[in-house]
């Protein structure tokens, strides 16, 4: 058994009842087990006098793969980004070169306080991915993208949908709820002009005999989006008619939905990842976040990947889904803390795990992340509400120390168990050897 | 006479070519001298290995007075927030505040990036932001508010058209084109609602004469503009009228104008401070930046206050200015650098100083700033384009030195002239003081 008692924090629970208190939080192993806690003694003590302590950020759409390839696609509209960018690369990659996007991904994550993430991988070599979330004691729900559908004659990447569901089913018995919880397996069809309607309804199928998560793209691009109703209808409509809806569901991006789509959405307790960045680089349009909060869906915050970002950055998307609803919505909506909840317990809830994550209480793991607050750029503290200065004001590199499942991975802004410069080493190295095998970029 | 040598940097020249190439730079007192340089030695020798060094950010629409109450005044539209807030609180400044606020202010912007500043202050003590701007060597055009004509009964401040102008022309004779062309005094009505044509007519006429900025506020709120626009007219077109618009004039926001405006500014050589995160927060709108920069308009960027964006921060600016836009304009509009050129050279054009400052040319100013690539949140850097770096993905404590008028104010990311603690403390003190004399907030 080990403890930890972190002392005399700024504590921003995020319970049901959003409680800030200052006091103490003890830790054994995993799990918290007092707070506030009147514990005098632990086996490790750490410091949070004038900081914020809240839990670890939960971004539930990521690309870990596409890390590697931060700042090659800018500019592009989304067709554009993925057939002349994106299939290419990510065609190119080997395990090698997963395993460093995922390490210097997790890396970047786990810096700026995210610590849970959902994300959806490449065709190959996922379990490079799941190999550098175990390594680096992240929590993870990592998918194989599945892809039985694609056009001739273009770039796009695709396989059979017996091939598709094999690898997926072989990855989700290896990895799906190993290491005590902390990695998880969700199916990712990558979207629905991506996977047959075979492939879809055997998704379904076994997600629900197997209770499996779902990841998948949907109502991203306009043109897209009406191209795909002209054919095989509206996305969400026609994943409901496939029986795919449910709180297992988490659908990124979600700008153009039609109202019955919000309905489904809401009705079936499913998850819209939003991706605000991304949703303004690839020129997407802006989801309609404050209007599908209030009809009930679920809405969590992902940062997509880092081509189409360029970070993974948590602060940098609070901070948009705050702003940029505003001049449609008024000034009082997306207040900071319906925006934290996004990125904290409306993540969780998202993959399954808002009784273990998500907020600081007692029983639950041990994922939290203290902000130091003596930063010019998120100064006076003396009258600032600490929820909106953690949304408005606050930056990734604030973020000092950061526990997964009751380990220490972050210390005084340093990792305590990798080194960031192998980290980054390893992975222009991987990057020089992939473009190699990319001659015609 | 005292020399600097930067030392195989990648160089973001912002010169007319946009070249972008590895090398020296030679410096003397506050010009540089050679670059590419082949000097071998200098007094002082900066080691630029790998990093990449551009021209200092230039914000051109800022209140230094107000980063005291930052946080203060979160979620509520621009009339709440200037009566319920903004008003009282700059009303109980002193002397002590304002420096205070001010050093807060420059340190950010300097830690930051920002080597140069129009700053809007509020009716009294503005010599006490010149008096910081002045002691941490940071280049800033300063202005005291005027407003000539308020609304009775409630919070707004105002004074007489005659104690306003008297005010402003002391501290322009005091101040403006002192420290060897640093320091810069510029007018400032605070907007068309807050001075009358004989205040506005006063300062076109006297701005002429003795060649001086004019910086003020228009077409931020639509309610507010067409308000306005009922009584007054269109406020650019009243500017117009009154013979304010000219290379020497900088509005803030420009969200709402006409097309008849938009060609009136174009013309006119006149300035619009794009200020999106302020936009957004107050619920202002999305000023059509592309449309301006199409129509030969000379759009530079500004963080605007800290209470209403909640950071003075030059890569959040520089990014929203890249992103927001393209929903509308398409993923291809406000390429990087474009938006680099707005927060440089563009910014330097408004505030006159187009021959001084805004790029890394041969007999400019030495204002100059570093970056680190090596941060995971910038990685791999091996094929990304150093613009598009900057723009997408880099952050404010990237910048690990600074240099304005050849003195290093920032070295390996610390201050070399003065305690960032001691600013901290200092302000957070004049703000405790400062909420004492407002006890109905």
């Amino acid at each position: 058994m080990s403890s930890i008692l972190i002392r005399n924090g700024i504590l921003i629970t995020m319970n049901p009842a959003r409680l800030v208190l200052q006091g103490d939080i003890y830790i054994e192993n995993e799990r918290i087990i007092e707070l506030p806690s009147t514990r005098k003694t632990a086996d490790q003590i750490i410091d949070a006098y004038g900081k914020l302590v809240l839990p670890g950020f939960v971004q539930v759409h990521v690309h870990l793969n596409q890390t590697l390839f931060r700042g090659m696609a800018d500019d592009m509209d989304v067709v554009d980004w993925l057939r002349l960018r994106i299939w290419p690369l990510e065609r190119a990659h080997t395990p090698g070169s997963v395993y460093a996007s995922a390490r210097l991904s997790i890396a970047e994550l786990i810096r700026g306080g995210t610590t849970t993430a959902m994300t959806m991988e490449s065709l190959n070599f996922t379990e490079a991915a799941f190999q550098a979330a175990d390594e680096m004691g992240f929590r993870a729900i990592i998918g194989n993208a599945m892809m039985d559908r694609w056009e001739e004659g273009t770039e796009m990447i695709g396989e059979s949908t017996e091939i598709a569901l094999s690898k997926s089913l072989e990855l989700l018995d290896r990895f799906d709820k190993t290491k005590g919880g902390r990695l998880h397996y969700a199916f990712c069809p990558r979207g629905t002009r991506n996977a047959t309607d075979d492939l879809w309804k055997e998704v379904a199928r076994i997600a629900s005999e197997r209770k499996v998560l779902i990841h998948t793209h949907a109502a991203e691009n306009q043109a897209q989006t009406e191209r795909l109703a002209k054919f095989g209808g509206h996305e969400v409509e026609y994943l409901n008619s496939l029986g795919l809806l449910g709180s297992n569901l988490v659908i990124a991006h979600g700008i153009w939905l039609t109202d019955k789509e919000h309905d489904l959405l809401a009705a079936s307790g499913s998850t819209v990842a939003h991706c605000p960045s991304a949703n303004f680089k690839l020129a997407s349009g802006i989801a309609p976040v404050p209007e599908m909060l209030e009809k009930g869906i679920n809405v969590a915050i992902g940062a997509d990947g880092a081509p189409c970002n360029n970070n993974l950055d948590a602060f940098m998307e609070m901070r948009l889904a705050a702003l940029i609803h505003k001049p449609r919505c008024g000034p009082r909506s997306m207040p900071a803390t319906k925006v934290l909840e996004m990125m904290t317990i409306n993540g969780a809830k998202a993959v399954g795990l808002a009784d273990e994550i998500g907020s600081l209480e007692v029983g639950k793991r041990a994922d939290i992340i203290m902000l130091t607050r003596d930063v010019l750029h998120a100064w006076p503290s003396l009258s600032a509400d600490p929820i909106s200065q953690i949304v408005y004001e606050h930056k990734a590199l604030d973020v000092d120390t950061v526990l997964i499942d009751g380990q220490v991975l972050l210390k005084d802004g340093q990792f305590t168990k990798w080194d960031a410069r192998d980290i980054l080493n390893n992975s222009q190295e991987e990057l020089g050897m992939l473009l190699e095998r990319v001659p015609n970029l």
